[in-house]
């Protein structure tokens, strides 16, 4: 450990001046150095401890070559784990309460939209019509979420406290009060009782063009809503766009809600933009709070220093 | 009590279609009368027992002389309580599960719409923009809710779990966990700190017209989301519309959502359908679901012929 504490490296790719008035006042024991402030472009970086970053520079581990714990400064840590010679130190994911609800008002709001037929709404108040449907409610529809982490599990009690079905898969099976889980092996009969399915897994070797073609047939076709519904505020490699754009115009997919792409920014001339019944979002579903990401850091920089063990560490074989 | 039981008169302004299938089957011990059959259009009613009604018909009591209990087809009873010489019989409300979980959806989906800025996301959209704004948290913003009975309740307690501070009036305090609640004295302070204004309110001379400009101005105008909001599930004759949309223009209010309309339907030139950030819906928040209803007048039927007491009765002096 050093005498002087060393400042906290910061390379993240978030509003620029919103981080630099936030760093003037965070880590205030050690201070920091942000990348992205042209005076620290020549900085020695090589007795630094740890680096928060976010779609870090290409070349910051060749500068900074002593680095105890990378933090990383969201949920998902797959831009990290692509980087080669990435060095063999912890890696610390972002967990927060306030991502963690954030997230949870996305899914809640996205699936009662695709329930109640907001989009329906939407187009009869545009041209003033006094419209004369009645949708199913909460309880004739079953949400099932692939990837019950912390972020899944809180969407899955949000939803069961409004009155939906809501069944969970993940890699391995968890168990969860309320909530009919599902493991690796049982994709299939997950997929068969799923009216809207909401995709929040991290991208891996696996998961990469997971939702697809093959498995948007597999929802239930013939539930509550006439035709299933696909939500993903995961990762957008997870998705393959043109199988989203063909199910949709086919009738595969009644609906679709998107917060994250192949390529994001989400291209202009992409046919996302104009399918019927899908709500594009600017990947803001569960924005980090750089204050409570600084906190985060500082807390387990304290257990790190103190002896203890770090939180929410990344298993760097499961990708995740 | 008749040896034979007396079929329930049904008088229900609903899709007639589909009352008239679900009437087939419904009420198996004593059968009904639809009075939107032809037949039944001089049929004697003088021996019936029990009416369930929605917008009934001016000479229904006139032609049901006799009638022991009304049953109204929806949770609000102001259409009924306005027949002159309505007689001085028990008249029963309609509260129902169904009913109080779908008024639950459409007040959260609005609270979510408004909170995450879901018209800005779908402008955005219409424009192909990938946006970027950072909308407050559920925990920055507070929902008062006017009218803490079932519904307000139910909606209350889901509103928390979704992470908004709550805060809710009526006529007379309820003392509601994890809400704070004030009484009729308490207008000002209740609306001070009110971020978005959910009215569940049942018409009453009290009230209407209680929506305007004035109650508008007292809201928080300092809040996470700049500008309050106000929502009308309740009744629209409790709001001033000429009001709402002038406080929209003038940036009194920075958006609404409105399920309920001084004259329904909406007329398709009134300025409402056109506003900034106001969403309409047909009145159809809490759709009654038929069959539920059936079941809630022969559970109240059977209570009544055995001696026990009538649950859901209304209060005509409060009109509610």
């Amino acid at each position: 450990m050093n005498p002087v504490p060393s400042p906290v490296l910061v390379d993240l790719k978030f509003n620029p001046e919103r981080l630099a008035a936030l760093l003037e006042t965070a880590f205030e024991d050690r201070g920091s150095i942000n990348l992205a402030d042209p005076e620290s472009r020549n900085t020695d970086l090589s007795s630094i401890d740890y680096a928060l970053v976010w779609k870090p520079d290409a070349d910051l581990f060749q500068r900074a070559t002593n680095l105890k714990v990378i933090f990383c400064g969201g949920a998902g840590v797959d831009s990290i784990l692509r980087i080669p010679n990435l060095p063999d130190i912890p890696i610390v994911r972002f967990v927060d309460h306030s991502l963690t609800t954030r997230m949870s008002e996305w899914v809640v709001l996205h699936c009662l939209m695709h329930l109640r037929g907001q989009h329906a709404h939407e187009k009869a108040q545009r041209h003033h019509q006094w419209g004369d449907m009645v949708p199913p409610e909460a309880a004739d529809v079953t949400v099932g979420i692939m990837g019950m982490g912390v972020l899944g599990q809180d969407a899955a009690m949000k939803l069961t406290t409004l009155g939906f079905n809501v069944a969970g898969w993940s890699r391995s099976k968890k168990a969860v009060p309320g909530v009919e889980t599902y493991g690796s092996e049982e994709l299939d009969a997950f997929l068969h009782q799923t009216d809207i399915l909401v995709g929040l897994l991290p991208l891996t070797a696996e998961t990469k063009g997971l939702y697809n073609r093959g498995l948007f047939e597999k929802l239930r076709h013939d539930g509550a809503l006439g035709r299933p519904v696909f939500l993903n505020a995961g990762r957008g490699g997870s998705q393959v766009e043109a199988d989203i754009v063909s199910a949709i115009n086919d009738g595969i997919l009644g609906g679709a809600s998107l917060d994250v792409f192949e390529v994001e920014p989400l291209a202009p001339g992409s046919p996302l933009w104009d399918l019927d019944n899908v709500f594009i979002t600017p990947h803001d579903a569960a924005v980090s709070d750089e204050k409570a990401l600084f906190a985060h850091v500082e807390r387990q920089i304290g257990r790190f220093e103190s002896g203890q063990p770090l939180e929410f560490l990344v298993d760097r074989r499961a990708g995740y």
